[in-house]
């Protein structure tokens, strides 16, 4: 199992409805193959910063599979609107807890 | 409660013994007022970097508490030598999940 990390930076005064937007896309990244569980954490420093954190199987579940599916634009249209810059994606395995 | 994440890079080489340090260290951060749990992520993209996420009851916890208390040198002294630099620490809550 995999962890996708999104550093993603909103537009000023889109934060709520980024949020909006996350939460209207769970379903859809629950429906994905591969996909265990999303996650929106909220930096309390910067509340223009995002962490999106999506739990996969494998890394091609999420950038293969998920990035080429119909999903990947109502996704992307749900929350695209709200980027101030593209997110910064990478991936990790759990080493520690 | 919110979660603590530092992005740590360390220096070239060290990723087992950096792991070996915080794996160590669990201890030292469960019995930090306020701590409920600790977990390092590995970047699969770019093997010098690690995410660690500690939750916190409060950002105080952390920032006050723990980092004035003499645990904080124990965390240090059992990590602090695998920074490639200075972690760039940041706070979140959870909004979504």
């Amino acid at each position: 199992m995999v962890t996708e990390f999104a550093e993603i930076t909103v537009k000023p005064g889109m934060e709520r409805e980024f949020e909006a937007g996350v939460a209207a896309s769970v379903p859809v990244f629950l429906r994905a193959a591969g996909c265990h569980g999303v996650k929106l954490e909220h930096s309390i420093e910067h509340p223009e910063h995002f962490i999106l954190m999506v739990t996969w199987e494998t890394v091609a579940h999420h950038m293969e599979d998920f990035r080429n599916s119909p999903d990947f634009q109502v996704w992307r249209g749900n929350v695209g609107h709200c980027f101030a810059a593209p997110p910064k994606v990478y991936h990790t395995s759990t080493v520690v807890g």
